[in-house]
């Protein structure tokens, strides 16, 4: 590719409205280019990059035996009603009425596809494991679109859905496919990310891991203990607190005159934040009921762990009289007002605390929680934070990190195929649900991921196995005969070697070729000039920076292949 | 591949709604599955095909500098106000507002797109020409989706887009792009195809081909002289005819009570259609106004070619009392009715000729064209037909056939930059618009195509460049240990010499098994059984029945290798 002929512009500068770094750099580098909100066109570079990027997903999927296939991207509503999903999700989903007026939606995930698919065609035992999966564009009508390729409205995606007759099979595939994600991420030259521990959401089943590049410009928060290597996103990640205040017999109504939030509490009883408790209240989305915890007022409520446990969204309240709930002097003793109430399991054994009396300007102390509240359930709906207990190994290790999520895997069980009625007859001849795992990861994010984690002020720094060409030409002086009649036969001779080049055959300064070769990432540079032929050479250096040579002018060719085929063998498995 | 593992079914009988071969042979093979009207998912042996098509029409977008590129499904509204067809496309537009209440639309074709990523990027002529591509779903909302893949709502597309800075330019890329298109059917397969010259339509532009694929279930009519090669849609086929009557005098005014048809025209005067003027009446779509066709009577109306000149929708008429047109009595001599007349060009010269009086139960005898209706424009807006002049030849040798469109190619013009005030600079310094051409080609209804014109009774006959796998083993006896360990040691050491094979290892009789087989295509056939280890050899055989023999099961390997080497030669340019 010459790029005197490549679409594409490269600008001195990002628009202002790129928040992060990758992003900057993609629109600069004429890699992309803004449609509408979240929605963007992709230049030749990103195309080719992608391209590689599916190539090694499509051989590690096929390595793990999967079978690739292709769901629509518009989808009759009717689907998704017997899944139950065209009304519990929101206006993520895009949806419209076609000519004969039928509802239809836009995939944002293809769970319902996969079971349409696999319904009636997979009938025995026999036929089970399978694995389906396709790369195929979907749209998510996101609230937030951000970062350029990072969190967008259309994207390209892999996913996967996995087939099973046991929750066993299901566990042992499930190995594969985190170990099939390793490897892709690995391939791809992702250096930094982990597996972590996740919360499901509205795919809805039990165990699920995500995969994070380790940033800081992540939007997600990873617990992670450097100890023992355990991991989760905070949103899942377990909370162990200690309570070892002795107790100090019957609690006592305090006046605590105008003292409503906790700040002032602990200024007005000079006592600690973790010898309280306090109570946080929401209202559920639905009928606006109240819904109150009581947790210790050292700890944040994780919403997401609520919302599970309570099955359903909820909103932080505004609370009326009539709810009988007293603002500002809520506590757990004699509560009486019109809500859920949920203990958070980090109040469990707690004594000698104080908390809200249920009455204007007054608090209690000395409360034991198991004496004065008897035999309560408690759940664990606490935020997890640096320095807690690692719900691994125990001690308190536990260090934060943000992280962008580059994929996905989740364990479904029978929530789609039960609602969706595919069965399958066993063994012993009877009908049941196959067990499903399903298995994503974004494209587009993955390849601005890799920009985001490999890239230096002037540009990206694409790993050799996704680049978008393996080797740039600069030829600094087209205008030169000589020069130009070596380089222009370098680029040929390499091309039929089916070697990757971008060719820059433009007349401009050496400067301004050179800081848009940085932009184009390409890892292996060749310079022609007019210094170096009569040298007798080119130089060839590393995007990386690794490497810098002078290599004589015969032996360029030889030598710039044998510089990819090294550079390529740094991401074979 | 294991056929036991293989998602899919294969069945006995199609669907009683199959409305052609090869979709009655796609989906009793397992190919796809229909989800909703013109929507499918496809199962792996299609999506196999369909990435080698892909991959095809890659390598030859390539050869002919073509850029891939991704442009998005879901695209603002605001895109398509610009070019103005956001308002002049109907239903086959599918529209949906997003959570911010934008008007949106998803793709069907992308002229809009391309002029948005290529506008401000192509600014100065030294960049052109250039050309992008991409290969993408997209979605219209055909309003009588059949035929399986062949006419769908959701298909997979490649559409390529071309910029220039001259006519001629565009004509020299059109023409190479004619030839690309010629080599990439030809690699894919397709024997019986042709280019023929076409009607623009909603693409607006002038020159425009069709690649069609003949056969007799096509949806297009195609006019085709065998004696010198001229091909048109007949949509777009020019019609030439001669008149030779003498001039009769005056003409006369004749009572023909109650005859309103041409037919009962015909009866009454005794004379041949083709000295008979009739009149067909439409109305404009958007304000019913009157349109008269004055045609000879022996020729239909291209309704196609009507509708480019009149540049406006009509459909046929309902004649009022006000409009003053005459109902079965309608003519070109003193016409008075309020009305856009158009004058088709056959009855050019015409003399001795009959026509409506405008007045009830009267015809008018004897009209001579020329000298009666003085100097009129006159259009070609006739329908050819089988035994008409050629326009290439001038012989009267044009046959009529079916096709199924294939392809297509335009010469858009400036429709679109003007529109979309995409500019750059000229040589001369001057700002001007690029002249654009756009090229074609479904992935999805190719694939069918290929199966409709390649199939027997049994299945498809898949060539090999495109099959879904190279070879195919039978293993005729998994039960049996000696045929069960050679079979899959050869499927073993296939998949290692990377040769695509299908491996049918299911304890299943050899005549069912032969059957799917058939289904499935594969072009080589290896079948392994008892009877034939005992001869020492396994059998090898052709899905098109060209080559059947016995192979030593020690060179069974490499002699396959060989027939598949010679196989997909026949398909390399």
């Amino acid at each position: 590719m010459k790029v005197s002929k490549l679409l594409g512009e490269t600008m001195k500068q990002a628009p202002a409205d790129c928040s992060i770094e990758s992003q900057k750099i993609m629109v600069r580098g004429g890699y992309m280019k803004h449609m509408h909100n979240g929605i963007y066109s992709l230049f030749t570079p990103t195309r080719y990059i992608t391209k590689k990027i599916e190539n090694i997903i499509r051989e590690e999927m096929d390595a793990i035996d999967g079978q690739e296939v292709l769901f629509p991207v518009v989808m009759p509503a009717s689907l998704w009603r017997e899944s139950g999903r065209y009304e519990s999700i929101g206006k993520e989903m895009a949806r419209f009425k076609d000519r004969s007026n039928n509802d239809m939606v836009l995939g944002m995930t293809h769970e319902e596809a996969a079971v349409h698919l696999a319904k009636n065609t997979a009938k025995s035992y026999a036929q089970y494991p399978f694995m389906i999966y396709q790369i195929q564009t979907k749209f998510r009508d996101e609230p937030r679109a951000r970062g350029g390729l990072i969190r967008v409205r259309e994207f390209t995606m892999k996913d996967a859905y996995s087939f099973h007759t046991s929750q066993e099979d299901l566990e042992d595939y499930y190995e594969k496919a985190l170990e099939a994600y390793n490897r892709i991420f690995r391939r791809c030259g992702v250096k930094n990310f982990v597996a972590v521990k996740s919360d499901s959401g509205m795919m809805g089943g039990s165990i699920s891991h995500e995969f994070m590049l380790l940033t800081d410009i992540g939007e997600d928060t990873l617990a992670i203990c450097p100890e023992c290597g355990y991991k989760a996103n905070m949103e899942a990640a377990d909370v162990y607190v200690e309570n070892n205040r002795p107790s100090s017999g019957e609690y006592k109504k305090v006046n605590t005159p105008g003292t409503t939030t906790i700040e002032s509490l602990h200024e007005f009883l000079k006592t600690s934040e973790d010898s309280m408790i306090k109570a946080v209240v929401y209202q559920r989305n639905l009928d606006d009921s109240y819904v109150v915890v009581f947790i210790r007022a050292d700890l944040e409520v994780n919403e997401t762990k609520l919302r599970n446990y309570l099955q359903s969204e909820v909103h932080a309240a505004v609370i009326t009289e009539e709810s009988g709930i007293v603002a500002g002097f809520i506590g757990p003793v004699n509560f009486k007002g019109n809500a859920t109430v949920v203990y958070d399991s980090s109040i469990k054994g707690l004594k000698d605390a104080s908390c809200g009396a249920n009455e204007v300007d007054y608090h209690l102390t000395g409360v034991d929680v198991d004496r004065d509240l008897g035999d309560i359930e408690t759940v664990d709906v606490a935020k997890i934070q640096a320095g807690f207990v690692c719900p691994g190994c125990g001690k308190k290790t536990i260090t934060i990190s943000n992280g962008i999520e580059i994929g996905n895997i989740f364990q479904l069980g029978t929530k789609y195929t039960k609602s969706m009625e595919m069965t399958y007859i066993d063994k012993d001849g009877i009908e049941k649900n196959p067990i499903m795992g399903c298995y994503g990861i974004g494209v587009g994010r993955l390849c601005a991921s890799i920009c985001e984690e490999s890239h230096d002020e002037y540009g990206p720094i694409w790993p050799m196995s996704i680049a978008p060409w393996q080797v740039e030409i600069c030829n600094l002086r087209p205008d030169n005969e000589e020069v130009n009649e070596y380089a222009n036969k370098l680029y040929e001779d390499l091309k039929k070697a089916k070697v990757e080049v971008l060719y820059d055959d433009r007349v401009i300064r050496p400067g301004a070729m050179f800081a848009d070769a940085d932009l184009f990432g390409v890892p292996v540079r060749v310079i022609v000039s007019p210094k170096n032929m009569e040298k007798g050479v080119v130089e060839l250096v590393y995007r990386d920076k690794t490497f810098k040579g002078e290599i004589p002018l015969d032996d360029a060719f030889e030598s710039i292949k044998e510089h990819v085929k090294k550079l390529l063998s740094m991401y074979e498995e």
